[in-house]
C-alpha cells in the first residue's frame, strides 16, 4: 500500500459512518490515506502521538470528525502545523451546532479548516484536502476539475422538472 | 506559602478578571490555590504536564476557565481523575454559548462539571470547588455555611421594597 | 445494605432511563447510592427535606436529573452545601437546551456541577461524583483510573479502521 | 395603606429597575400591592414561607421577576395556587433568553404565566394580574379599558410620519 | 349545557390533539367551556368577532394555541381585556420555538400569559386558566388543591426506584 | 402630491429611525409612498381598516417594520391580497431573532415577503418594492438597474486596497 | 404550452417536493410557469445565464428554493431585478435555520423575498408571486381573493369542536 | 513587488479592519498577498472572473470574509479549485451566526475552510492559508512552527499569575 498522505481521524467508531464518506473522496481521487479512531478524551496521549508525528511519516493533511464537545481537530492542530480539517458530526441532542462551535471557535493562533455538520461536511473534507494537496500536483487538479464537470453534467441533464 | 489544594488555570491572560472571581471565593474560604495561565492550544504540553502532575502536587480540585473552542477543562480531565470545574468565560461574538457547549457537551466516560457563563460560574466554581473539599472536612463546610447564612441576612435585610 | 454516600434523584420516573446511566457507574465502582424521585413541582416540601437531611444521612454528593424548567438541581443546590451535580434531560420539543440553561445559569452564590444533556450527562455525572469521593479515597481513585485504562485501551484495540 | 392584592416580588435588587415598571402599572390602576426580594436560590425558606402564606394574606396575584435559571416564579407556584406570573429578567450574557426558558418551559401540573423579555414584559405582568384580578371587579376592567383607549389614541394621533 | 367561562380557541384543527389537553383539565375541574377552532390569518374577521363578544358572552378567561408566526394570542389579547393565555405550539421545522416567541415577546400594553410549548404548555393553560377564575370560587380553588394533593400522593408513592 | 403606490406601515414611532431607509429608497426611485404608524396591537381595527382599505386607494405594495411578536406583516397580509413586505425591526432584548421568526414563519395561505433584520431590511424591502412595480413599469425597471450599476461601479472604484 | 411568468428553481432535485406545492398553487391559480433545477454552487455559470436572461425570456418572478448554506436566491437576486423570493428548504442537521438566515439576511441593496421554511414556505411562494402579478392583473386578484375566501369558509366550516 | 499566492478578498470595505488581520499575518509569514473588495451581491461579475483567474494568475489560497447572507466564500469555491478559507464577519444583529451558517453549511461537493467568526477568525485564515502552502515549502514550515514557539514562550512567560 502506498505512504498515506492524509491522515482521516474521528473521535469514536460510532464517527466512522459519517467519516468513511471522506475516505471515499479520497480513495475516488485516488490520494493514499489511512484512517483511525483518535480519542481525544479517551486516549489523549496517543493523540498527541499521533499529531506529533503526522508530518515527519509523510501526513500532510489531516481530517479530524468529533461531536459534541469536539475537541480533537483543534487539540491536533494545537500540536502540528500541518493543516487540519474538522468535520461536526452530527449530535443526538443538538444536531450538532454544539460540534460545530467546540470545532470552529478556534482563538487566533491555531486554525482549524471547519466543514459543514454531518455527511455533507465530511465529503467536503475530503474535497478540501484534495484542493490542499492540489497546489502542488497538476494531475490532482485536473480530477478535481473533471469531477466538478462531471457533476455539473449530471445536473443539467436532471434540471429540467416540467 | 501552603501548599496550594485548588489549580485555578485558564486559557489566557483576557480570562483572568473572570477567573479572579474564583480565587477571591477561595481565598476568602481559607483555601490555598493557585492561579495560573496553561492554554489548551498555545502550550498543549504544559498543560498535559500540569493535568499530569497535579495529583501529585497536591491538588485535590481544578477550576479551569476558558472561552470560544473551550478545549482546556475538557482536556485537562482527560488527563487527570482530579475533579475538574469548567468556567465557561463570555466571548465577544456569541456571548459564551460556543463556550458553554464546548465545555459542558462532554462525551460519557470524562466529566466536567461546568458552570454558569462568566462572572457568576467564576464564583460558583471556587464554591464548587470547597464544597468538594468540604466532603472530608467539617470546618470548611462550616464556613460554607456561615457564608450562606451572611448572604441570607444580607438578602432579607434589603428585601423590603416599598 | 450499605449506607448510601450519592443520593441520586429526578423529577420525575420518566427521567429514570437516564439516570439509571449514573446509577449503574456508581454500582460499577462499588459506591453505594440510593435513587428516588424528588419532584421540584410536585413535591416541593419533600424535596426541601431531602437537601436538608442529605448530609446528616451520610449523603456527601446529590446527582439530580431534570428536564425543561429543570429547578431540582439549584433549588436542591439552595438548600444544602452537599455538592450538587446537575443532569438535564433531552425534552421533546428543545432537546435538553432548555434544561442545560435551567440548570447551568446558576446566580454566583449556589453552584450546580452541570454536565452534558442526556445519556452521557448522566454517565458522566456518575464518573464525577466518584472522582469528588475519590479526592480522599485512594482506593476509588485506583478504581476511577482503572477505569480510564480499560476504555483506553478499548479504544485503541478497535482503533484501526483500514 | 391598603391591603395588598398583588405580591410583586424578586430574586435579587438588580431586578428591581425592571420589576418597579409592573408595580408602576398596578399603582397607576389603583391596585394595592407590595414589592420585596426574595431570592429561591439566597433565601429559599423565606421563599416557600412567602408562597405558603401569601392567599391567607389576601394576595390574588403574584408577580414573580427572575433572571438565568430563573427558580422563582417556577418554585412559587409550585407551592401555591394562586396565579403566579413570570418575568424573564435580561442577563448580561444571554440576554434573557436563559431566564425565558427557565421560566416558561414548566412541566403539566404547576403553570407560570410567562410573559416578555425585559421591561415589556414586567409591564404586562402588572397588566395580566389586572386582567386576572378584572374578570370580578367592573371598575378594573373599565379602567382598563380607558387605559387602552387612551394610548389608542396616542398612537392615532401620532401616526403620521409624511 | 352551561354558559362557558373559559373559550379555548387555536389557529388550526391541526393544534386540536394539543389543545385537548386544556379542555381536559378544565372538564375534570368542571369548570364549562367551549372549543373553536379561530385562525388569525385565514379568519381574521371571526378572530376579531370572537375577542370583542367574548366578554359580553360570559367568557372570563381565553385559551389561544397557534404555531409558528403564533399571531392568534397576541391579536386577541389586543382586541379585549379579557385574560388571554397562549400556548405555543410544536412546530416540524423549529420544534415551537418560533410560536414561543411569536406569542411571549408582546410589546408593553398588550399581555399574553405564555405556557410551554406542546402539551405541558396546554395541561397548564388549563390550570392557569383555573386559577385565574379560582381568585373569587373558593370551591374551585379547593379542587385545584386536591388536585395537587392527589399528583404529589402519586408522585410520591412511586418515588422509590432502589 | 401624487397618489401613494407603496404604503409603509409600522408598530411604533421607534421604527421609524429604520423604516424610513424604506422611504429614502422609495423617494430616490421617484414612487410615491405614504407612511404611518398603524399598531397591530394598539390599534387593531385601525390596521384592519388600513389593510381593507389598501388596494381601493391605489396602495399597490405594503411595508410592514414591526419588532418582538411582530404580528402586523402578518395580519395586515391576513386582510389584503396587496403583496406585503415585512421588516423585523432589531429588538433590544433578542436583537431581532424574534421579530424575524414571528414575521417569516407565516402559515401556508397568507404570504408575507420577509427581508432581513433591520437598516439593510428596511433597504431592501423598499428596493423590493420597486422590483415588483417595475414587472409593469419599464422606467422603474430602467431607474433600478441604473441605481445597482451606479453602485456596482463605486464597488469597483473603491476595490483596490492594497 | 403558454410563456412561463414565474420561474421556480431549486438547488437541488431533493428540493422538488417541498418546491412542487409552489408550483401546484401557481397552477391552481393559472399562472404558466417553468420548475428547473439551477444549482449556485454545482452549476455557478448556468444559474447566471438564468438570471440574466429571466427578463427577456418574460419571466416576471422568480421563486428559487434552497438549503444548506443556500445561495441560490441571492445570487440570482444579485444577477436581475426581477423579483426573487426565496423559500429555505428544511435540512436534516439544522431543520432549515441555516437555510433561513442564509436566505433573509441580505445585505442592502440586493433583496430576496424570503417566506417560512419548508412546504408552507413554498405554498406562500407561489401565493406572493401571483400578488406581485396581480398589481396589473384584476382577474388574478380576484382568483386569489376567491381562494382566501374558500379557505376561509372550510375553516368557519370546520371550527366547531365541542 | 512579488507575484501573489494568496488572494484576501471581502464583500465590503467594511470588513477591512476585521480581514486585514489576516494580511497581517501573512506578510509576516513572508507570504505575498493581494487584498481586493469582490462583492458576491454588487459585482458578481467581478466576482466570477476573480473565482475563474485565480488559478491562472497564480493564486494558490483564497481568503474570502462576508457577513450576514454570506455568499462570497462559498460562490468563489463554486468557481474554482483552488482552495478557499472562509471567514464569518461580526454582523451588528445576530453577531454573525448568520455569517457562520451561510459560510459553514455548504452542500457536499463544494467545500469552503470556514474559520471562527471575527478577527481571531481571520487571523486563523491567514495562518491556514500558510499551513497549506507550507505543504510544500520546508522555509514555511520552518517559519510558522518557530510563530508557534514564540508564542508559546510568551504565553509561559506570562503564566503565573500568583
Amino acid at each position: 500500500m502506498m505512504q498515506p498522505k492524509v491522515g482521516v481521524i474521528m473521535g469514536s467508531t460510532s464517527d466512522w459512518p459519517t467519516m468513511q464518506k471522506a475516505c471515499d473522496v479520497l480513495a475516488e481521487l485516488e490520494i493514499p490515506y489511512e484512517a483511525k479512531v483518535v480519542s481525544a478524551h479517551r486516549t489523549p496521549d496517543e493523540m498527541f502521538r499521533y499529531a506529533e508525528t503526522a508530518a515527519e511519516r509523510g501526513i500532510e493533511v489531516i481530517v479530524a470528525g468529533a461531536g459534541g464537545a469536539a475537541h480533537l481537530p483543534g487539540m491536533v492542530a494545537a500540536k502540528t502545523i500541518v493543516p487540519v480539517i474538522g468535520v461536526p458530526i452530527k449530535t443526538s441532542t443538538l444536531n450538532g451546532i454544539d460540534s460545530l462551535l467546540s470545532i470552529v471557535q478556534m482563538p487566533g493562533g491555531v486554525p482549524v479548516a471547519t466543514v459543514a455538520i454531518g455527511d455533507a461536511g465530511a465529503i467536503n473534507a475530503g474535497l478540501l484536502a484534495a484542493e490542499m494537496l492540489g497546489i502542488q500536483d497538476k494531475r490532482l487538479r485536473e480530477r478535481l476539475i473533471e469531477r466538478r464537470e462531471r457533476i455539473r453534467e449530471r445536473v443539467i441533464k436532471e434540471s429540467e422538472l416540467t
